[in-house]
């Protein structure tokens, strides 16, 4: 078979962390990018992940990188103004590695602004564990340190890819709607395009029906990607963009005063808050809100106005539905009131059915909503890349997409994905994505409520959050 | 095998509904009672049931009980004075077919209030579709005309079983505490012996961790006994007994002011409405707040003083956690809005694994909380009795332990599980239940909670409903 060639890493290509997601990635850099397979450098503390990477001759560190080593261990690897490094380890900080990459004038890429270790669950102030601060601090070092060496923010499936989504899902609206719209070039002009087609806000909005035949132990978190990943997020506060038709906040809500201003938080963990939301195979769903970076930067971005008081904002948050394993862990999680020890990634040899369904949900327009997304089997992967399922393939071919838009755009600075260019980066990741589609549907969150019981919703706007939060 | 013979029933035996429980019934009848097979007779108006009746040789009316034809239809085969008349149907108003076998004199048992087919879901006014109100219908008629032909209501596992283990924990937990009490022989010394060990209340905690070696397919409500029982009972609003200690009301909460006034009820469907509760096997876990009639009588019989201002009574609720597919039956189903149209049933053969963990916590005391129940295997229910699961081993061998007892008390009048001899029952049903067991635990609903979030508790009093409620 063969692959297109995005071009050339001069230098050395430093991979941190070698999990479900690191796995998967390094047989795209292998197909798509020529490069010195002697100097590609995995740092991979697990013993497990480890004995992978000698059984295949790839060169490693075994060793965890912490505040006090990183830079050492990091600055014998890389070489200054070439390579590349790709971090896609838990229990880094992102900016940390990001920083000290642009020192080095070394390209940078990630697909979380992840913390150090023990960030997670040692702070106490539940306003610091956002990702609006996590992310903030990334947006705040980009204005202080503008232009320079590319390092591409949280550039996976979500966050990541759904912001390209996001942009094809407006594009495709319009030209549904009759609309003759060229293609925005720049912020400004895309949050106005989004004001101007009346979408109210977005759902981030997956389900994940991949499963194996066998009941899910019990004391056992079972996921499609990282779970402690996924833990560690689960438990931060609930947190979503806030857009400017919401007339109703509810009680436990927080705001920020500094930044951008685009979220609020809630002091409840997101993975056991419910929201009403819909995908194209099971219909209404519920999703919980999961705090996601692409929440806050999505909000961000599509801004029209002053951020203090903006003219137009759309509400943005996650609804994730993931696998029904790790629905029932979640379930057992917050019942039993401690994490399981055990964990567990399906694999994708072991799946026996499902997809998983990542897409945008456009909501409040003249077509009500509509669901842009990629519906991926897990069989599909099998047969576009080795060592991953449905989940992960997302997100590595989002890597690969962000990989070669930082080597077409050297100096662009520190960017999010909403600020890249989304054409391109879907050219390039498309092929791994299985059917991206378009629906739209006539669901809102009105619709389908319990019957007998009254709750508290604002019939006079289907698409408040208030209808969306699930009681 | 020489099994146990209870004595001899004259006359016809009709059994209404053939479904999990009634499949599972009919074996334990054929072994334990001598009676005229000729005469036995199923009526069951489904098609499929019907053809198992048929390769069986099982006489049977292939019909649907209605207000309109049940007397003619059960007119027609039952035999004043004589015979059984044993109903573990759904859709039939339990009231109405006891009060007919009673004008009969012919003995009748069943497994819950169950209403005529509709009333669950066209009924609007959520007081009325209680459990509270279903069971006090057939206290009042009980009151109005005392004595006669017995009539057991609510003989299942829960209800039924359950207050049996109230009983048999209550002993166990005196013993323990060094108390030397001899059983009780009346209503008021149980509620004064509860009340002397200082038990503020109880949970009928479950655990079902059977599961087949499939993933749940989508669309499909999947149980380990009667999907349509379940998911009527899960829209009911959730309800509880509600004890003297309990110092704080949840807002939506609403009382009685006819009846006995042991119970109140939330404006919420049980099945979502989430508590924390405790089992041997997986220690602190969720369970869902369903209403049960036990909730209700339990805290009714366990009442000192007037009912209207008790001196004493005890919380008492069911904390539900059914097998995971059900969990993600629930979760499909409240996000779907709409319930499923297919279900299944779990069978005995297709089971790879677990137990149904079935008992009573009683909490407050002075060793903590004590939980006594049944802990049956799948597997080992395959060696008792055909045609069920663990589950529906637990309500048939209650079935069978009830319909003892009233051949032993046949002009003991309406009565509940309660009233019962709870050391005879158990006899007779122990050997069905695998270990049955007590199991103390220092856990209580204060412990595990989550970290880094303010919760609405009671640090001052663990066992508060308030701290119970999960939020
Ligand atoms: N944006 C997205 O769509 C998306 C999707 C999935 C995962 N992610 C993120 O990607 C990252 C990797 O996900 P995954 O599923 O591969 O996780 P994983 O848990 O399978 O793997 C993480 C790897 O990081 C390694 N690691 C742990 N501490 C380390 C340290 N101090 N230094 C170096 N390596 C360390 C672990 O040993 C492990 O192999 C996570 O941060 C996750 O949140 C993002
Ligand atoms: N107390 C307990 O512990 C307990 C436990 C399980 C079940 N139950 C109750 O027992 C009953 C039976 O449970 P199951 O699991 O066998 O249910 P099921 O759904 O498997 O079977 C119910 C049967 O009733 C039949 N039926 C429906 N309408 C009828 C009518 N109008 N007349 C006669 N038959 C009719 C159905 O065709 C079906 O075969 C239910 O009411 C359930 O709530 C009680």
């Amino acid at each position: 078979m063969a692959y297109p060639h995005y071009g050339t890493i001069d230098g050395t290509i430093v991979m941190i962390g070698f999990g479900s997601i690191g796995k998967g990635t390094w047989p795209l850099i292998d197909r798509h990018f020529d490069y010195d397979r002697a100097k590609f450098t995995v740092i991979e503390p697990d013993a497990e992940k480890v004995a992978f990477l000698q059984e295949h001759q790839i060169r490693h560190r075994q060793v965890a990188l912490t505040p006090d080593n990183y830079r050492e261990i990091l600055g014998e690897l890389l070489e200054p103004g070439k390579g590349f490094c790709v971090n896609l380890s838990v229990d880094t900080d992102s900016l940390a590695l990001m920083k000290f990459c642009r020192e080095l004038g070394v390209p940078y890429i990630d697909t979380v602004v992840e913390p150090w270790a023990g960030f997670y669950f040692d702070t106490t102030d539940n306003a610091e564990r956002t990702n609006y601060a996590l992310r903030q601090r990334v947006r705040d070092e980009k204005a202080a340190n503008p232009g320079g060496t590319t390092a591409v923010s949280c550039c996976g499936a979500n966050p990541g890819m759904v912001s390209w989504f996001v942009k094809e899902g407006l594009l495709t609206l319009a030209r549904d709607l009759g609309q003759d719209v060229a293609a925005p070039t720049n912020r400004e002009d895309w949050a106005k395009l989004m004001q101007k087609l009346k979408v109210k806000g977005v759902h981030i909005a997956e389900r994940d029906t991949q499963a194996r035949a066998m009941p899910r132990p019990r004391d056992v978190f079972v996921n499609t990607w990282s779970v402690e990943g996924f833990i560690a997020e689960g438990f931060q506060p609930a947190e979503l963009g806030w857009g400017t038709h919401e007339t109703w906040t509810p009680d436990t809500a927080h705001t920020h005063d500094t930044g951008c201003r685009s979220a609020i938080w809630f002091e409840r963990p997101g993975a056991i808050t419910r929201v009403h939301t819909w995908c194209p195979t099971p219909g209404p769903q519920f999703g919980f809100l999961v705090t996601h970076n692409e929440s806050v930067s999505i909000s961000d971005y599509f801004t029209v106005g002053d951020p203090g008081a903006p003219e137009f904002r759309p509400t943005c948050h996650y609804a994730y539905h993931p696998c029904d394993d790790a629905v029932l862990s979640l379930h057992e999680m917050f019942g039993a009131g401690v994490q399981q020890k055990v964990h567990e990634i399906l694999d994708v040899d072991e799946i026996v059915t499902g997809i998983d369904e990542l897409g945008v949900l456009l909501f409040g327009h003249d077509k009500n909503a509509l669901w842009f997304g990629s519906r991926l089997s897990n069989e599909e992967t099998k047969a576009l890349a080795p060592y991953q399922n449905a989940t992960g393939m997302q997100v590595t071919s989002a890597v690969l997409a962000g990989m070669v838009w930082a080597l077409e755009n050297p100096n662009a600075g520190i960017v999010e994905t909403d600020e890249m260019d989304h054409a391109r980066c879907l050219e390039v990741q498309r092929p791994y994505l299985g059917p991206v589609e378009a629906h739209y549907t006539d669901w809102t969150p009105l619709q389908d409520r319990w019957e007998h019981f009254p709750e508290d919703i604002d019939e006079s706007d289907p698409w408040q959050f208030r209808n969306v939060l699930a009681t």
